[in-house]
């Protein structure tokens, strides 16, 4: 069903708008208290806040050609031979034998039963596969599921979604303003020392650990090595993984681990996510059962036209590895890039959101600071690798006049 | 970015399925505890519930030529003109200027324009318009927003996201074995004896009101006059209506409030919530700057192929005045039907699953127990609009043997 929700009265039924127990002009004043947890948010969610800079500049500059190698949204167009799925997938919902409704709440038994196949070579079974609208859709859902009363760990620096949903959940105490990190989380430092992967043995435990490899914003990737020992720490101190294997196409090292060649398309939405049926809470009750209830009450399944798999990679990646190049001919060290989307350049110490202002300022090209990421991400700047072509090599030619080591803003 | 998740290392790294920390097996044990507020939930969500009842007789019964007016999924296909824009949407996404990304987590632009002006004759601005993937994951992320400390009213009976949710994010206490209530939800008691509008002046204060009109599963829709007394209730406590306007389209009487004809298909996942820019939370801060801050922090905005809205409803309505015929042929009160795509009929006492099972046995038609939808729907059944016309027309036949007076199984 296509479904619309007026939130408060005044959007439907009342002829004019009311301001019935307003306090000042164009305000409709409630009762209600709001959920403390917002107050503990800092300011607006990262990627919202650079647009409204880029638009701030944009207004002021009008005239500015710029080039956006911010947030990760990929650009180019879908293969023909997926398009053609595509294309007849919503011609199927003209015929009475291809329409379908709701799909299953956990995504139709084909697909699961592919993914489980043909991506985990038969290591997971199709009824601990379930098929949403994205990762970042899904962690939402976990995180109800979770509750406020876990500990989580998480990655620093990484995408903000893990640390935020944990904050709205109430899992978290409010932000200490010199570290710049939450009471009751457990950060788990990745920079250049440790090659980005955490020093586990000095981790204090959490209930949830959130792991993403390749990592977004670092572009780290971590070894198979290095992935058993997550599992053997986590399994030791009975925490619950939740792996974002969000960027696992990407990956070309022969040490690291990977699925299989698969990609999407950021606004063709479809994701999944496998939980073990044998994983249980420490009552001894299944976790996938509970997971299962949540998708049931606030999810009805993945759209129906848009059940396909396919692969854009190594277009993505050359772009990354001129990037990468680019930045090493500044003079720059730089992070990622290889077996992830993203580039991560160390300022040696310089503030991100200033590099971040110089950089949209002196050669109009959008990047992302890394303190958006995590106090870890202070220092580094993320660039994204999802342009097109003749826009990542414009923005390169205009980078090594604006990043030249003596154009560097100063500590 | 197509995106997957592993929950538990298990299904990625490890080559084996190990069960460290295991204490019987086949059960990887954690030691993280469980949401209490899940051990609250009753029994399964009701719509796989009633999924297993019928795939149960099906087992035992092979050969059974199952109808179903259960859960209310469309069964027509699209129509060509609009299913022709589905198609040209998809293509687009294989040009380079027809490419779009992400969404903006709030929607596009130009989509949120439309429904301003064309669906709510200019009285919301495009920037209270928030597009999705439908009024259940809405009520999903509303709810991560209102938090624990909130109290919500709901009409009984109602469709079980409001309560489950609810539930889930620990606003109420345990469920209350003999009343069927859970603790801390002002149940807002709709039946035939008033006319499925609640008497709102002996109703208690809920910080948040859920009224969902045409009503999913009475069929009920308020009038005008009945919808302004509720917004007239709500801001004189100074409660949040959340009004769920899912069927609106399906209103056919004169003194009902209407958007305007449009309509979708279940599977086609798209929705939008409306949040009034003039709402604050009772310290002044703005409901709808929380809620843009969820939508962004969990959501990735709707699907790039599926923008657009359409008509399908007379058909559907056809169907729901056959079924409201027939069981007033068999001599039994029915309710909704005229403005909804459900007909709720009145079992006169008689336990509702006692009649699903009945008819599921001896009709293989499968239906929706009233009680499934909260303990005011007990001794109610409510049938689906949604079935082709052929099987609709079958279902009455048998529905009238199945039913007939003398054969209503004994209160």
């Amino acid at each position: 069903m296509a479904a619309s929700l007026a939130i408060a009265a005044t959007a439907f039924a009342a002829p004019s708008r009311p301001a019935v127990g307003a306090e000042r002009a164009g305000v409709q004043m409630s009762g209600v208290a709001r959920n403390a947890n917002f107050g503990k948010l800092q300011a607006g969610y990262l990627f919202p806040e650079i647009g409204r800079r880029r638009s701030a500049y944009l207004a002021a500059n009008p005239d500015a050609n710029i080039i956006s190698l911010g947030i990760g949204d990929t650009t180019q167009p879908v293969p023909s031979h997926i398009l053609s799925g595509l294309v007849a997938g919503a011609s199927k919902l003209g015929t009475k034998e291809g329409y379908s409704g709701y799909g299953a709440e956990q995504g139709m038994g084909p697909l699961r039963e592919k993914i489980a196949s043909a991506l985990y070579d038969g290591k997971v079974d199709a009824a601990e596969v379930f098929v949403s609208d994205g990762s970042k859709c899904d962690i939402g859902r976990l995180q109800m599921m979770f509750g406020s009363g876990v500990t989580s760990a998480v990655q620093d620096p990484s995408y903000p979604v893990y640390v935020d949903t944990s904050v709205i959940m109430g899992q978290t105490a409010e932000m200490d303003a010199t570290s710049k990190q939450y009471g009751n989380i457990v950060y788990m430092p990745c920079s250049p020392s440790n090659n980005f992967f955490p020093d586990l043995s000095s981790t204090p435990r959490a209930d949830v650990v959130y792991f993403c490899s390749p990592n977004n914003p670092t572009g780290a990737a971590a070894s198979r090595e290095q992935l058993q020992q997550l599992v053997d720490w986590c399994n030791k101190q009975g925490s619950i993984l939740v792996f974002d294997a969000a960027y696992a196409p990407f990956i070309r090292s022969a040490d690291v681990n990977s699925f299989s060649k698969y990609a999407g398309f950021t606004g063709v939405r479809l994701g999944w996510t496998v939980v073990p049926k044998e994983l249980v809470w420490a009552d001894g009750s299944s976790v996938a059962a509970d997971f299962n209830r949540i998708m049931c009450t606030v999810f009805n399944g993945d759209s129906s036209v848009l059940r396909a798999g396919f692969v854009l990679i190594d277009y993505y990646m050359e772009n990354a590895a001129m990037l990468r190049q680019t930045m090493l001919d500044i003079g720059l060290k730089v992070h990622g890039g290889t077996d992830a989307p993203y580039v991560f350049v160390d300022l040696e110490g310089k503030p991100s959101w200033d590099m971040f202002s110089k950089i949209l300022e002196e050669a109009q090209v959008v990047t992302i600071p890394g303190a958006g990421f995590g106090p870890g991400g202070e220092g580094f700047l993320r660039l994204s690798a999802f342009a097109p072509r003749e826009a990542c090599e414009e923005a390169c030619t205009r980078l090594r006049t604006a990043m030249k080591p003596d154009a560097v803003p100063a500590a």
